[in-house]
């Protein structure tokens, strides 16, 4: 039998996503036609992107699945006509970039890097930063990616608190969780990093209240969501000088405006959200394991929790 | 019976060190008098840094060892009065920070950081860079340092090729050796770094030829020492783009001086010799561990091999 495979995204995935998804498909083992265009009815699995223009789920009768490119949901999981099982986007891949990025950010921060890149009075200091296992990080969020970048963290001798909104134990990683853990967490921290999913529970997760728990100084990593942060109480926090930097890979608003006070904030470095691109070969071998699974009556992998919202 | 251990080193030294090497020696179990000053006849053990005058060693008989307080030992190692055993110092913290030096600069570089950091014209431009599995890394030098900050690089997944003059077997890591392994552990790195000890063959191992060995744009990162390249040659294959960047650490004269081209250079960080700073509590503890060993007849901890020079 050959299953219908519907691509819900934009012309610019297509062209990076077709021959990958082609090629994993056709290596689980399975006859699929990849296609952009199929009556609702006929379609089996829907591969999914908010850059597709598809709003209404609900003539997709037969469709089994639908598989997020993306790891982050939001901009779908609340859409009343989607009732089938909604799978995010988990890409080896994209854990590796993303370990990459923050643990490079965290030892810039970490050695003071800037100084010396940006250095026009040509100043020899040898003053020597402290080792990385005096300098406490609060990973919020441990989720397959927090947990990664704090294991990673961890393996340099960071001492990493890992927070989340419910308990979890990770070997190695302290973890605490709830509000009392958040305020906890926050208040050691001297480098934060938000990787929590965006849900109506996690917005604003850093704000005055929260900033104002930190050390002077610390300084914030954000790699998972714009709306984790309430940009105007962080300005006010680094023009106090009591957040040292932010270095933010994610905004409400992408591209960042031109006008956005990130861009000329000497205490902001705005990285255009690349922390975690989705690479097509690894991505398309998630989907494809999906359909696998779908048509051998297992579990997928990844399956979005619609209470959390992720 | 109090040992006499003499602290051969410049008043900075000493105003760092007194107390943490008071404090190790006690807790080592010894007895021992720690000074700047006594009769040479009289010295069980040195403690020693070249910042310190004491360049004729003979005159004492009865030193069971020169414990230096550097790890580079290039300054001593040739003086024809130094008859006692020398042993270098392998701080585990200098480990930790040259670690945390060389990961910090390779992922630096390769995710391109320096254009998000300086980025006047506010540009967003979301290219992503490829992933660490896809940057190789020839490791010159797989001693003590070389070898953590290797394994270091290959847990985050970057391609890790050792080389040291003579062969070497290190887990997960593909070692090469020998005049035919450099070229060939050159031909293919996008990232070198220079950990190699500074010996009469190590001088100028990155020299015309070398560099031109490198794909091209490939980017050099030196915490070693100044001695290792050719600071002309490297200037010449910044300018032709051979070399992509050079981020520096060590220098042939140190503070490096105002007007050399490398303050200057586009291409070029300076560091200001901050890479692997000992700190004097643990390096207090190896020296009291040294003078434990001595006393007991036990092999010392880092003994420097003469014939070879480190």
């Amino acid at each position: 039998m050959t299953l219908t495979v519907l691509f819900a995204a934009s012309d610019a995935n297509w062209a990076e996503y077709a021959e990958p998804l082609r090629a994993a498909i056709a290596a689980a083992g399975l006859t699929a036609s990849l296609t952009r265009e199929a009556a609702p009815q006929a379609v089996d699995y829907i591969i999914y992107a908010p850059t597709s223009p598809l709003q209404d789920f609900a003539p997709y009768i037969r469709c089994k699945a639908v598989l997020s490119l993306w790891a982050g949901v939001e901009r779908i999981v609340g859409n009343p006509t989607l009732t089938q099982p909604l799978c995010r986007m988990v890409d080896p891949a994209l854990t590796e970039g993303m370990v990459e990025w923050v643990v490079g950010h965290a030892l810039r921060h970490h050695l003071g890097m800037d100084r010396h890149i940006l250095n026009p009075g040509h100043v020899w200091d040898p003053s020597c930063p402290p080792l990385a296992r005096e300098r406490p990080v609060a990973m919020l969020g441990m989720g397959e990616l927090g947990t990664a970048c704090a294991r990673a963290l961890a393996a340099l001798n960071f001492p990493v608190t890992g927070w989340s909104r419910s308990p979890k134990q990770v070997d190695g990683i302290s973890c605490l969780h709830g509000d009392a853990g958040l305020d906890q967490a926050l208040s050691q921290a001297q480098i934060v990093v938000t990787l929590l999913p965006k849900t109506p529970e996690t917005e604003n997760t850093l704000n005055a209240r929260t900033l104002a728990l930190l050390p002077k100084g610390a300084v914030i990593l954000n790699p998972g969501r714009g709306a984790l942060i309430d940009d105007d109480a962080l300005l006010a926090a680094l023009d106090a000088g009591q957040v040292g930097h932010a270095t933010l890979d994610v905004f409400r608003v992408e591209p960042l405006p031109p006008d956005h006070p990130f861009w000329s904030h000497p205490r902001v470095t705005v990285t255009p959200h690349i922390a975690a691109d989705t690479r097509a070969p690894s991505a398309s071998r998630v989907i494809a394991e999906n359909i696998r699974r779908g048509e051998a009556g297992e579990p997928f992998l990844n399956r979005v929790d619609r209470g959390r919202g992720y």
